[in-house]
């Protein structure tokens, strides 16, 4: 007797091979009643499907595990976006799950995704610093987006940060601003740091310093961009332009410029950060502001991964010898952190 | 000879039970190389773990698929919470897809969701308008949360727009306001009309009028919360409150005020509609606003979800002809449209 065939299932079940077929793989079309009756004649027949072995050792599904901690979804969305369009319309699913930052819940969503056959993972954290790998022995290839994972021998794809804060100091300069403030988010975060890097040293190749001689840190909130911005003017009031770490920092700029009668962007400029659409497009003026370019991010962490996994099922298809070889899935991604330029946007608050 | 069992598995694999149960359910502390040799011994012995069958028949596995047209997130984050939260922590796992309003990539996420054995399925439209039903044949029951099904078939669980804007019109009252403006959204939006819709019942109790003699449609933007608190206070220079369709539009009424000198909340007392808190708390002054308790909704969604995956198992179990009674896995959901009362959330923007 040879192995049980989907052909024996159909027949037990009394149901074409189709409709066998469709209710063992999940397909809508199939009634609750009559998946029930394959299943069970599956059961009775000890009929293994394999689609998880077939999934494995012939072609990748088409899915991908999003495991992410940034609690409003602003970054991980168009990241997920990114993924998705990475092979077109129908070819990816992205499951995006939410660990917000905590161990437990991170393992469990981890667990349920694994055991659900996603080809691989893309984990982004709460913010863009360092943040735990995973571990070297996970079955698929993991990539770690926006915020890097601490261990070199991950894959890593975050922003360029310096690259951002150079080229909104640079897009003031050549509308002739010659005195710049930098008013930014918490200092201890390493994009604050690696923005505010940027910025002095494309002011530093003009010979200029910073208006008001400092960065002025603090948090990522409107409320703030308001403070340092009153403290900025009260040090500096000859100040010509503001890069502000984000655009909700920027938010709080444009406010007070507006309460002290300071016309934008003729007597101060403004550009933000985030090209977070609902503020910067909807700013009084329409606020120039820095892409992350957050999408194109994505989209080379789906090729990433997916070249990864081809070319593990190459190996292991060629090689005799390569599934006792003991190298893990994510052995066929180049370790490293690559950085993802960003894009000037302009609109009117910068003239 | 009996069936297969796990033992047989691993010990053609050379692993301990344990390390093959773990490899079958893609547990993450198993080596890839390990997995694949498990994986293998399971096909030669024709091995079926029977997971799909078990969650079927004796459990949920505490998994939900979110299939969302919400292109920000900003509406499905807090249902995703709400639904992981029913249960603790690392009871449930969310897995949110992106539909973008695509009905290609809608069927091709559905089928991607189905097949990996989610539980059930909860639905949020890209606009709280009703939306196609994804018809009544799925083997798991499926909810419609924010945006109802156009079938009343269905259970859809929505937020009361009208109680909503009855809220925001009465607390306004309760303040001492009688001129009150609401300046809201696109007209073709239920939501927009049912806000409408409280607020002047809420009026007409007291035998006011809306200040400004009409409903300011337009569109959900700050931008247009600026034109239409202009046109309004040319209109009607001694309106004492807006009742803003959405915090963005509440935004645009508060900068106009700010340009015009006039006092919030002395002169004019504004209140918001959607609690989100980057527009909300962030509002100089922060804004009263109404909260449409989605987290609530997500929580609900789930718990009517799993009582209804529960029914259906425990009728499954206690039948023996109900494979063959026809019920879909959905008819366990008691059909119609459940309302999620709104919640006033009280800043300085009114007093």
């Amino acid at each position: 007797m040879g192995p049980v065939t989907l052909r024996d299932v159909a027949q037990l079940a009394g149901v074409s091979i189709a409709t066998a077929s469709k209710a063992l793989n999940g397909q809508p079309q199939v009634r609750a009643s009559t998946r029930d009756r394959v299943i069970r004649a599956a059961e009775q027949l000890n009929f293994s499907p394999n689609t998880l072995a077939q999934g494995l050792i012939t072609q990748r599904t088409g899915t991908v595990g999003l495991l992410t901690s940034d609690l409003e979804g602003r970054f991980s969305i168009p990241i997920l976006m990114g993924a998705e369009d990475a092979f077109g319309s129908d070819q990816t699913s992205v499951f995006l799950c939410d660990a917000r930052g905590d161990a437990i819940r991170e393992k469990h969503h981890l667990r349920a995704l694994l055991s659900r056959r996603v080809d691989g993972l893309i984990v982004v954290g709460a913010r863009p610093d360092a943040r735990p790998s995973l571990g070297r022995d996970l079955p698929v290839p993991v990539i770690y987006a926006y915020s890097p994972s601490e261990d070199p021998a991950d894959l890593s794809l975050v922003t360029d940060n310096v690259g951002g804060g150079r080229l909104a100091v640079d897009h003031l300069i050549r509308h002739g601003r010659r005195r710049i403030a930098h008013i930014t988010g918490d200092a201890t975060y390493g994009a604050a740091q690696d923005r505010a890097t940027g910025a002095l040293a494309r002011l530093a190749e003009e010979g200029l310093q910073l208006a008001g001689d400092q960065v002025w840190f603090g948090s990522w909130s409107e409320a703030w961009g308001r403070s340092a911005t009153r403290m900025l003017l009260e040090r500096d009031p000859g100040v010509d332009a503001v890069f502000a770490g984000s655009d909700e920092i920027a938010r709080g700029v444009l406010d007070v410029l507006h309460q002290e009668g300071l016309d934008i962007p003729q007597r101060v400029a403004v550009i933000g950060f985030d090209n977070w659409n609902i503020l910067a497009a909807n700013a009084r003026p329409p606020l120039s502001t820095i892409d992350m370019n957050l999408e194109q991010l994505g989209r080379l962490a789906a090729q990433r991964l997916f070249a990864a996994i081809d070319g593990t099922l190459r190996s292991g298809a060629s090689a005799a010898g390569a599934s006792a070889s003991g190298a893990s899935a994510s052995g066929a991604l180049a370790p490293g952190t690559e950085t993802v330029p960003c894009r000037l946007v302009t609109r009117e608050s910068t003239g």
